[in-house]
């Protein structure tokens, strides 16, 4: 099982179809488990610092022996096959992933701390729903990547 | 006017959904016009040079006065901040945008050298599909920042 946490809702009808069909696609490989938190609080009304905090307590509480990997516009820039390594070392330590999209603030320096990678999707940003499909698009892609199996068109 | 050209269709249902939703929101702006080349031909039947060679001249064919900007993985990243710049700058000179999204292949070194500007929306590899899906994201995301406004979600 792979796990992918995110804040704030999926309301987006092109995503949402996107990300469902990489979870099916993913079904023979392995599950993910996507998990919607509530987002902090409104930017524009609340200090981002008490946002990220409350944003903490809620991802923390949700990782219990998982290896936590955080997506942020400040991590390391993978390629698809330095990405499918990850997911490959998980079936060697057999420890189970757990995945974190930042919020519209970003990651409180807990967060970080507790992360055993921060990665970036890429140096330009994207909302949270755009990159939870970019990041099971690439999960589908590293399972095609390990199997040594064509990625069809 | 902001064209965008790639090879090989569009059959990904939710891919055609966000591209539409982009050039929609996009229309107060800018239009944006798609333009689909024929892939030019099957990796596993022909030499990856005689397929560039195909794509390349069928989409130099196309740029008229406008200025050529690649998508490549191995070209510049940019912020989106970075990136709203080109966008702004269009303004500025009035040279219409023209766009290319590679094919399976890759493009031809004629191509890399017609273009003013080689960029990379990410170190990972995208299909087509999900680099047309991005580009216009951003393009309407420059739009935004460009405007000042909020990009709202």
């Amino acid at each position: 099982m792979i796990k992918i946490a995110y804040f704030g809702s999926l309301k987006t009808r092109f995503v949402k179809s996107g990300v469902e069909r990489y979870c099916k696609w993913l079904k023979p490989y392995v599950n993910l488990s996507l998990l919607e938190l509530k987002s902090g609080g409104d930017i524009n009304r609340e200090p981002v610092e008490s946002i990220q905090k409350k944003e903490a307590a809620a991802l923390l509480k949700k990782v219990k022996s998982e290896e936590l990997i955080i997506l942020d516009e400040g991590g390391e820039a993978l390629t698809s096959k330095g990405f499918s390594t990850i997911i490959k070392n998980r079936q060697v330590t057999s420890r189970e992933l757990f995945f974190a999209i930042g919020g519209y603030t970003g990651f409180h320096e807990d967060v970080k701390r507790s992360a055993s990678k921060i990665l970036s999707l890429s140096r330009m940003t994207f909302t949270h729903e755009m990159a939870l499909l970019l990041l099971t698009e690439q999960i589908y892609r590293s399972m095609k990547i390990i199997k040594g199996e064509k990625y069809h068109y």
